[in-house]
């Protein structure tokens, strides 16, 4: 078993603008508060909003590349969004072995998105399986 | 209020080699599942399998995209994954409120996306709050 309880990653993300337009074209999501800087501000932001689902595409990521092993499954995930995040910002990511299921060979993991400013821009769970 | 309760919104996605790319190059995942026909194959799969979090993306398009107003943000979302999706398969999308939160302007779908064989892709949960 590569993995042990409580075991922790960690990463650095950025949503540049290369990682902010695969997302556009990946998803066809032109809703405007992520495209429209003067809608962005009416509602309240100071510029255009990330699209949260870009950071469960760094999720993807984490999964398939930083693990000690790359036969791995996502079987499900959860993302609370508790922060925008914005243009150019560096993302810090934790993520920890929050339960073991040996039994069924599946791993959960708690993890967390950091703002530069110390806010949490989201945080949720994620579990996979370990293909045999 | 623009939503009632068990309002049902469809939509049908394609995961085309061009979301592929799109997916890939936003998230840097290249984890063998994904990218591997051969590895794919030894874990029993027919081909590659589709980044499950191109869903969603699609689920960012929906929230964007296809409600009756633009004056929303994702507050939370799960996601389960349940079956495999292969390059070029049409997902049948539906999602319904499930809940509405009136007092603090939040509503919650549940959703699922269905594989041409009627299988389920995968199903969960999205919050979303209406923007003032």
């Amino acid at each position: 078993m590569e993995f042990q309880l409580n075991d922790c990653y960690k990463h650095q993300f950025t949503v540049t603008p290369d990682v902010y337009s695969h997302f556009q074209m990946c998803s066809n999501d032109r809703n405007p508060l992520h495209t429209d800087e003067e809608f962005a501000r009416a509602k309240g932001f100071p510029e255009k909003v990330m699209y949260g689902n870009i950071l469960n595409a760094f999720v993807s990521y984490f999964i398939g590349e930083c693990l000690p092993t790359k036969e791995v499954i996502i079987h499900s995930q959860e993302i609370a969004f508790k922060n925008p995040v914005f243009m150019n910002e560096k993302l810090d990511f934790e993520a920890r072995v929050s339960s073991i299921y040996e039994a069924v060979n599946a791993i959960e993991f708690k993890y967390k998105f950091i703002k530069p400013d110390g806010k949490i821009a989201a945080k949720g769970l994620i579990q996979i399986g370990l293909l045999k």
